[in-house]
């Protein structure tokens, strides 16, 4: 890891020294993705004259573009509209779209209205695709030619669009209508004879997505072709765009996020320096809904109350049926969520993991039970008390494997995120199930326990 | 989503028909990333005869290399030692390292003696270095350049690699050491006049990972920094290879599959369509240590089995100040994990989370407690024993909050994985210290109680 050399103390201390071109020449250095760290300790006042030196090195646009989401607020605040608009303006639609998403709603009509009007319409556009599609992730920046186009010609447009194509990495053949026909990698393009037409260098275009398709699509064709983009087209083959891998990246991270939050019942907003405010507000709906699935386990064991009258010591053994089944619940849950996020397993194969997953629960409740029971039966001196738990501890992780597995498939089928909200009700149904299979079998056999 | 046009029904019935021809025109057609989904249906006859078909094509290397590797096994058993060898022969390095780690160990040696004696060595050396470190996942296959060679003779060396540099991206620019110098990314040397001369031209290399790093962090710098490959370099900065970022990606996916699947005490062999015996041999000793602590947080029950006697009821909300305090205990470990995965947290800044999340805890104890509070009074007509849930729950949330911060950030200070085992740990503290608190001042509090 290379040392980066900056931060954000050395920097306060050249602005406060009135040395600007220091701080300047310091910035300069920077790379976009590191300022971050380096933003994110400053005033406002300093913000400011900090995105002022970048405006002059033309590069507070694309330092803006690769900060983390977070400190955008502050960076904004310490902006005027038209400074914003000057930005986004430099900036390429995908960028533009995101950093918009952030802008204050009170302020978004006046930022759009210093824009071009070329970019107003563009921005516009785009808008009109759903969040989270492949057409808000492209970027229009691409280039396409006719197949008649020679090698030797390509390699003269790429050199005349100068910096602004700093990402070509495939060329696009199109006919008169702008429809996909095929990729030329530009290495092939580099080794080829200046002659070749682009007909003849093109791979046929078979790999594309639909504009209004999700953005996770995009990604996991990226992912599983190992390309560096994938075009964007209408319904018509027209290509509208391309998303690069580096922006692949992004939404597999996310996505990644994504999975992990759902399972736990966090919102994506929810981060690590998030506001405590936030972050409470974001989780006590939650904790709310978590409070009533175990008050309603609650209320199982409040069903029993005579039988544990009768024998408090069964009491012990609620933590133990609770812990395992739960816990075979979530890793059911996690194996299978994870399989359906990466493209493992359809609905059609989903039957044989719900299958899997209740033998599996099967064995490890016989097991765990077996060891659990026999431990029950040592401590509390009767065998019938270690017979209850195993009985009870199948039971339970049985239809833990089954909940597990078939809950975030459900939600799939659905068309809902598997991951969203399953943790929380496998939980509560192992729970639930668990108390009432140990409570229920123990007042049946509760002349042998007492 | 393109459709593949292709299943392995179809395939068989050309193969039995006796259609080679038609079946080799088919696989011809198929991308390699595509075959998994075909040779998991089909018999070991059938499997070699594919690989045969493919083999004449010059195609089964590659397409071996895109098999997921629960596919191994069953392709080794069909093809002969001489074959494996010659098919990895023709691999780059990292390919051929990942599937010799899945040849079976009896195989390997014999194996390895049909390969070419400069594959032989380059395969010994490459397994020197540790696994999943930035030194396996390289491919050595790169252009690297001298200074004074013009753009001109570059794009000739490139047109004379010729297929073999597929994926060349940048050249590399090294002086006579080999020891790197800086970047150029292809297209910039096409946009460049012919006579250009390297240095001139390129980027000087600021980014560069060891080979003895993990590769997560090769993967996190391509990802952070929107590169398309970066170089690995030895301790002299001398160039050994490149990681190209459609193995980050792979390396990112797995990381988030193993982060995922560690928070649930799951092995990362363990599968959607694993066995079920690999399966259960994988999660039983998850599961005992979870017995182990599910019995301990039975045995803090157990201790107050006195003043469970007196009031049976506190037997029902054990599950609530047990399922709220997991819960938040889970969200806290996963926002703290999944941050410090993405390099978001340092331990320095992990005080602070460990205070915001304390705090956010805290808060929620106190709703929630409330409420609970407010229940648990209306249900059993005690307001005391409302008093006695909330109090319990505030100390359990906090506790959650500050273990849920505290054991990833310990973890990963003591060089551990953050997310190894710290979900079972998490919530058995969070169980215990619950049912200590809630047991504990019921018990303190009885005679207001009963």
């Amino acid at each position: 890891m290379n040392e980066i050399g900056m931060d954000s103390r050395t920097l306060r201390e050249l602005l406060e020294a009135g040395h600007p071109d220091r701080a300047e020449q310091m910035l300069a250095e920077i790379h976009p993705a590191d300022l971050g760290v380096v933003l994110a300790d400053l005033t406002q006042e300093e913000t400011r004259a900090v995105i002022d030196l970048l405006f002059a090195q033309r590069r507070a646009a694309s330092m803006l573009a690769e900060l983390p989401s977070e400190l955008l607020p502050q960076v904004f605040e310490a902006l005027t509209d038209q400074r914003i608009s000057e930005l986004l303006t430099r900036l390429e639609i995908d960028d533009m779209l995101l950093l918009m998403d952030h802008v204050p709603d009170e302020r978004r009509e006046k930022i759009q209205q210093w824009l071009p009007q070329d970019k107003r319409h563009e921005l516009r556009h785009a808008e009109l695709y759903p969040p989270e599609s492949a057409g808000r992730v492209m970027t229009t920046n691409l280039l396409a030619l006719d197949q008649k186009t020679t090698a030797q010609q390509a390699i003269n447009s790429i050199r005349s669009a100068g910096d602004s194509k700093e990402a070509v990495l495939y060329l696009y053949v199109v006919d008169g209508e702008k429809c996909l026909l095929g990729v030329v990698p530009i290495r092939r393009l580099v080794a080829a004879p200046p002659e070749t037409p682009m007909a003849q260098l093109m791979t046929p275009a078979s790999i594309s997505v639909a504009a209004e398709a999700d953005q996770e699509e995009a990604a996991r064709l990226v992912a599983r072709y190992d390309l560096l983009a994938i075009p964007v087209t209408d319904s018509k083959n027209r290509i509208l765009g391309i998303i690069t891998v580096d922006d692949v990246i992004d939404v597999l991270t996310e996505e990644a996020t994504e999975d992990i939050y759902h399972l736990a019942g966090l919102s994506e907003e929810d981060r690590v320096f998030t506001s405590a405010r936030v972050s409470i507000r974001k989780r006590l709906p939650w904790m709310m809904l978590n409070l009533a699935t175990a008050f309603t386990a609650a209320a199982v064991v409040g069903f029993f109350e005579a039988t544990l009258e009768q024998m408090v010591s069964l009491a012990i053994f609620l933590p133990v049926v609770a812990g395992v089944g739960g816990n075979g619940g979530i890793q059911t849950l996690t194996v299978i969520t994870r399989a359906i996020a990466l493209g493992e397993i359809e609905f059609s194969t989903g039957l044989r993991a719900v299958g899997k997953e209740m033998i599996v629960g099967l064995t490890i409740g016989l097991t765990a039970g077996a060891i659990a029971g026999l431990i029950a039966y040592l401590w509390q001196g009767n065998p019938w008390l270690g017979g209850v738990l195993l009985v009870a501890m199948v039971i339970t992780m049985t239809i833990a494997g089954l909940l597990g597995a078939g809950v975030p498939l459900l939600l799939k089928s659905l068309d809902q995120d598997p991951a969203l909200g399953s943790g929380v009700l496998v939980t509560f149904f192992t729970d639930a199930f668990g108390f009432f299979s140990f409570l229920g079998i123990a007042s049946l056999m509760i002349h042998y326990l007492t």
